[in-house]
């Protein structure tokens, strides 16, 4: 969501930044941007990922978050979506004075990314209906990104006012994404797995000053997964870790990642998004574990994150 | 293929909504993308799936189905073509009195789409070569998309007649689809799995209104699957469904599929495209087993579908 | 790389095809299209493959080989990095006289397709940092496709002169692919799988004229691939290959691909890419394996080929 190109129509947007968990195997990606261009044929459709996990709200968010500062400014379509048709909300959210909206449900899903590019500002419910594709009563509520976020995000576009949308909510009664926070237990710092990319990196919910905290540059570190203690280090390209090492790297987000030379460190840690991964100096002993703590990242404030917590600092 | 947005070029069109089985892999789609954009580099190309199963002319067929009331009036250019290099003819179909034409092999993937939106109108073999790629004869015919699909979905947008394409042909001529109906077998119904989505629903060959003359609204049912007889439950929502049972949810196509709460019914059920499902009032007790009817939806004239069969309120 | 449509913008380009092995699951094809959309709104962006292996050069490079004669004129951009953030060069590199530019790291990916379209004119290192994205220090060097590779080639595309990326550098210093030549052993053809498709079609480093010369038309061949050993023949359509017997096929780059009827060649042979494959006549002995012989393909410079041996006739 950067300031500059491809904004502004008379009060629309010229940008779609589309992020879902519908995969490339069905017609949902290509329904919706057919119906799209239907009512906005001036946009642009960027597919942020289609990849996501099925219905992992978490993940979704992380992505969309790590993507925000690249984002073009416009419309932000998001959904990931297990309870449609259910009566969670739909929602609009505003950000940077307007610069950008994000459409999508209220389920924590666009949390991380709004309370990233400085929280919501005007949010309404999609609960209107002369958006919407005219009503086919015959077909069920089960693909609201056709029906509902798509007619909604390209409406905007073509310059409706948020306002017309839907009644206006409360930004501080939408849902917040949780976030994981790493913790320092003895010499040990715990942190927990937040994505696992398509090269089987692991980024973990820490921030390389922990790492600075933890042991003076060079030396040594060990990093325990499940049953599994190895011998770390600190590199600053993937290609830089040494055979049978761990690689400590900070990533293109700005947070640790967990990197194996050539080959995945998902696979050869047995690692998956969510797991515990505890780090400590190679010569320190191991301690009890307990699980990492969580917070709330709320929308309509960023949060004043503990030093050495910032996972803000992130895409 | 809505009407309003994205048509009309000196008789040409603006819009091409792409389906094929090339999936992502390799380069195939990047490469009709190109030769399209390098022939009418005016045209919008919606890539409507290209995750139909390799050759799977019967998935790819119900997709195009299934989308086809959301796509922009224009071209549809289909590829999934097990026949390539064959003799089995190349096709444009006109349809809605020419506010589409639908380019593809004539195998039967483009029947059920076509007969959706009310049949054939004019109907060509690419049997031309002024408007193929330039000749190149030491290259092998195993990419009609890259070679002749694409070409003549191209030279269409740009104002070329449908008669250049080709020698017309009779439309009744065209490969018809086979879609299979459900039927009756004393106090069951016995259905087909038309198709299984990225998130593991079953779409039925089943109209909702066939439920409702099985059994009172709310009372329970079963569904066989195989070997495995569950307890199932009309819903509105996926996340309604109960734990440990089995939801039938009118989806968004208008038929109903069946749903597991947070998992994949396929998987649960162990059911795959083509299985049959059996549904019943659950104190009914089973019938023997029967494969379901199909029938043949012709090109050129709307089936006249017999009551609670009409699989044409799909998409 | 076709001549005519979409290029041209005061010294500038309207297109970059862009190939990568980035994968559709995570948001890295997003991003660099949304950093490329912020600098170059007037782009059109040609997704050729992200599919391309993780790290898997070799396959990148023949991936845009074979796409290259179909690709826009314009700038390029493929990022297949195993090595990013070492000392690993990342170069631009012109060809044919300034038509197109090639973007990317110099591990050889782009040599393949640079030595079809007849070599590399003049070429830099992207050194300079006017380009790069806003420096963010506390950002790791791990995504060079978001912070390097992209705003070189968005500026391009906005009129930026070649040299003022980066110094000059001798297209001869520029890291070679290296490709597989056949071999003839006795009265076998030893090959070797390049590519596998998504239709399980395996491409051999073969030009059809060397199966001319190994035995008369129509006469029966043999495939064996590690202990398989096959009846072959050669055929004009996947089609046309008789049940139980591996087809010979001259495929859409002009190579020989093996295939087998309704699935896939490279399961039902147990092949993958890099394996050998050995041909000879059917009634002719196997004889002792041997390796195929490897050679250069450089940049700057078209390798005249042995006769039977240009692979350089593929794509």
């Amino acid at each position: 969501m950067t300031p500059g190109a491809a904004t502004g129509r008379d009060g629309g947007y010229d940008t779609i930044s589309f992020l879902s968990d519908y995969g490339h195997a069905d017609e949902f990606v290509g329904v919706v941007h057919s119906v799209i261009a239907a009512i906005a044929p001036h946009v642009r459709v960027v597919d942020v990922t289609h990849g996501v996990a099925a219905c992992d709200v978490r993940s979704g968010g992380l992505a969309l978050a790590r993507a925000a500062q690249y984002l073009l400014p416009g419309v932000v379509l998001a959904v990931v979506d297990p309870g449609v048709g259910t009566d969670r909300r739909a929602v609009a959210v505003e950000v940077g004075d307007g610069a950008s909206v994000l459409v999508g449900p209220d389920n924590g899903l666009l949390a991380p990314a709004v309370a990233l590019v400085g929280g919501a500002g005007r949010a309404v419910e999609l609960a209107g209906g002369d958006y919407r594709l005219e009503a086919q009563p015959e077909l069920g509520s089960t693909f609201d990104g056709r029906d509902v976020f798509a007619p909604a995000a390209a409406h905007l576009c073509c310059g409706m006012p948020l306002s017309a949308l839907g009644p206006p909510i409360d930004p501080a009664t939408l849902m917040p994404g949780m976030l994981p926070l790493s913790s320092r237990e003895g010499d040990d710092l715990v942190a927990e797995v937040l994505w696992i990319d398509r090269f089987g990196n692991c980024q973990l919910n820490l921030d390389p000053a922990e790492l600075d905290d933890l042991a003076p540059a060079g030396a040594p570190l060990q990093v325990t997964a499940g049953e599994d203690l190895r011998t770390a280090e600190r590199v600053r390209a993937y290609a830089e870790v040494s055979p049978g090492r761990v690689g400590l790297i900070t990533d293109s987000s700005g947070l640790v990642s967990l990197a194996v030379p050539r080959r995945s460190a998902a696979d050869d840690l047995g690692l998956h998004e969510g797991a515990e991964v505890r780090i400590g100096a190679a010569d320190a002993g191991g301690s009890d574990r307990a699980p990492a703590t969580a917070t709330r990242v709320g929308l309509g404030r960023r949060p004043a994150a503990p030093a050495g917590h910032d996972i803000g600092g992130g895409p």
